[in-house]
């Protein structure tokens, strides 16, 4: 099928795929994402959004994996549908970050997950008409699971320890 | 950079692309996600999910625009990472479903604004905990254009007139 190519790169701190698992939402990690000089004109505005959508390549999963164990769920083995896992038939990462400012084609954000050297594959504007779901049940995702992947988010700030996104 | 293969493909009663824009939280529309028998085994706990998230090709995008006029805004232009227009560098579409039923492969899903006969890159489980974002803006969507698309949306249970998102 077609042939994506990156549109941009994530500069971040965040080195090393594994433990601890994070999600943006809990990240409280700095960085920018830097779009290619021949995609520039496609920020305009952007600038008019607090937050935004990055679909990125998981380009250091490891294997198509119909099954993975999250790290915040013990042992317990679920479909690679049912999780957030890079390691899938696509690997497509999806996170959100807050913009914080823009200089030529680096958009400095907040909330990073995503690994320094991802290719960005699409930005899209989060719009909370259309993409806040009242009611949306969490699965197996309990509450304890959140408060785990929230304390390894909040160690995000400090280091190269950080996750990608699981 | 990898070679994305469809998962799965939708059916839905969607058949043209164009006027009236809709996104999925708007749409009525019933339809199927059929997921390839080799990849049955990742379906495993999707079921615990009420809400999926799906990465798909958008088939029918005719140019990779960095600009483009989002039908609900008049004739106002914006960079197309602003917009969530099909015309996109990586024209990857994002929306979410309720999910409704499984039964083999096929998951049944309410909501669905996606074009009959599109290819499926990824299912993720849509988690409130990392999925909302509490307090984000909306850039130049303004009530309006949401009440349009919202207008849009209801009237996609009745037939072929929907559009895929932008």
């Amino acid at each position: 099928m077609t042939d994506f190519q990156p549109i941009g790169i994530v500069h971040s701190s965040l080195q090393t795929k594994g433990a601890p698992p994070i999600q943006s939402s809990f990240s409280q990690a700095a960085g920018t994402i830097e779009i290619f000089p021949r995609y520039l004109e496609g920020l305009r505005d952007i600038g008019q959004f607090t937050h935004l959508i990055v679909l990125y390549h998981f380009h250091q999963s490891d294997s198509q994996a119909l099954s993975e164990k999250p790290l915040v769920d013990g042992n317990a083995n679920h479909g690679i549908f049912a999780t957030r896992h890079f390691n899938r038939p696509n690997p497509i990462g999806i996170s959100y970050v807050a913009l914080t400012g823009i200089e030529d084609g680096n958009l400095s954000v907040l909330g990073l997950d995503i690994l320094n050297g991802t290719p960005v594959l699409d930005i899209k504007p989060y719009i909370p008409a259309f993409d806040v779901i009242p009611g949306a049940g969490s699965g197996w995702v309990t509450e304890k699971h959140v408060a785990q992947i929230r304390a390894a988010g909040a160690g995000s700030i400090s280091g190269p320890a950080g996750g990608n996104t699981r």
